[in-house]
């Protein structure tokens, strides 16, 4: 059994996204089994298990993660994770592996490969709601799939978005309004927020949304209004109805699953697309078992590990 | 993080049926967290993973644990587990146990903590249906518990069941018929079988059985007139009923759910009871996350460990 400590350090980020695109198109084709993630609350945070089966890559694990919010007050990071890989043949464990960054990793490769389809432009000006980790790997992650010409950055902490210009100093960032920021052609939100902060006026038409910070039951970052108006794509149907952007506004009645419009896998594999230039595309992500399988195979491949004995 | 990988091999067994003991209490109140275990099906097996939070003991986290029928020809043990252990306050990984040998034991536990609160009698002569690894947890952690006077084997294979009573000499032991196994006041049953083999008509009134070996859909060891005689204890109402002994007499309508008499947590906090020295009482278990995070919280303070660096 190996336990790779560092995982995800010398990873290529354009084959992590075409890694986590292909496993996408396996979902879409139902080729994949990943029963919903499951949670377990404590006192302070909770944690998710997450079991899933990917035969194209022939790998096959369970990626385990925590969200406790006051861990940046212990200098813990607020997510951790930990994967585990069990052979196919035997069910043996293989590798474990420090899922933290991998997280982060496989979390931007998604929102990339749903810009990748869904935004309509090549060359755009990027809006970021959300300045933490999460917010770094998106923007790393898109930047191999479109020309991103401007940044236009938002927190709720100025001293936050301060610090965010500055490490992407590499592109032409402005720190914004939440409203001026809403003013470009593709805008991620990350943050952690329990109401909606995007205002469905401030988002033009053919805008396209990467809606990332929403991954537990009662968190919300989008006017209802602005789903009602979108194509909303999720990563998988019963995990974005239980805990995605979707699901405060299922709950309260003011959005419905049939109004769906597919899965990213679909798009993936052409069967679902942006049907109008003028649509606002949402991309409604909590996180797949299957993102985390396919970034771990590569890791298996490539990084070095510990040997650990087992039995 | 600490890795245990030699965990079980100095255990009490009489403190792990004491813990094990523990836990279903809590679960009989109501104060666990326990999702129902999550099946990933693969070529060759499949593999199950196990979330918990048990507050009493201060501890949470994932078992893993595969089956895989064909791995003895290939040298490996057909059911290999790995249990991981959040910090309760951070989320932060704390443990890797090689929980192979600690499945094993904790099940032997639950079918002792069964035995000790069910069998009428407390010097017994125990039938023993299947030779497998975990007939043998089953004899070690009841004779914590009662006083084991004779024991009564039965295997499919006579050689499997002459082996048996060889490493079990200490007892008075005799390989006989299946239902002469049945003579006996406690019946355990380990056999991976998909059809019923014990008849009804060979137990007596006043038996206790252990039946174990039922943990997937499909499996089954007991006539279901049997379970219309008996009071059935099942370890987790939705477990059992997906995968327990009684899951497949409820999926083809030959039993029913509210026939259950209850939970062995009930039976231990005193809730439910033996109600006649006549009745025959069965303990359907299939295996509970909160036992692998009581015996987890044994070894994670007595056992050696390696540390590996996290992140």
């Amino acid at each position: 059994m190996q336990y790779f400590s560092g995982a995800g350090l010398s990873l290529d980020l354009r084959e992590v996204n075409r890694a986590v695109e292909a496993a996408f198109a396996d979902h879409g084709m139902g080729l994949v089994q990943m029963p919903p993630k499951v949670y377990i609350t404590l006192p302070g945070g909770d944690f998710r298990t997450m079991p899933a089966y990917l035969p194209s890559a022939k790998i096959a694990g369970v990626k385990i993660v925590n969200v406790h919010p006051d861990n940046p007050k212990k200098g813990l990071p607020t997510v951790m994770a930990l994967t585990v890989i069990l052979d196919i043949a035997t069910g043996r464990p293989l590798a474990l592996l420090n899922a933290t960054r991998l997280t982060d990793i496989r979390t931007g490769a998604a929102g990339a490969v749903a810009a990748r389809y869904l935004s309509r432009k090549k060359t755009i000006t990027l809006g970021v709601a959300g300045t933490g980790r999460q917010a770094g790997a998106q923007v790393r992650a898109t930047a191999e799939e479109l020309e991103i010409e401007q940044i236009l950055i938002w927190s709720r902490t100025t001293r936050h978005a301060e610090k965010f210009r500055t490490d992407m100093k590499q592109y032409d960032c402005r720190v914004v309004s939440l409203e001026q920021a809403c003013n470009a052609d593709v805008i991620v939100t990350t943050t952690p927020s329990r109401s909606p902060i995007i205002r469905s006026e401030w988002v033009h038409a053919g805008t396209h949304i990467n809606a990332i910070g929403a991954d537990a039951p009662g968190k919300q970052e989008l006017d209802p209004a602005l789903l009602l108006r979108a194509q909303v794509f999720v990563d998988d149907m019963a995990q974005a109805v239980h805990s995605g952007e979707v699901n405060v506004p299922i709950t309260n009645g003011s959005y419905s699953p049939e109004k769906i419009a597919g899965t990213l896998g679909e798009v993936v594999i052409g069967k679902k697309r942006r049907t109008d230039p003028d649509a606002i595309t949402i991309f409604d992500s909590t996180g797949l078992a299957i993102q985390d399988l396919a970034i771990a195979a590569m890791v298996m491949r490539e990084g070095s590990s510990i040997d650990l004995p087992f039995p």
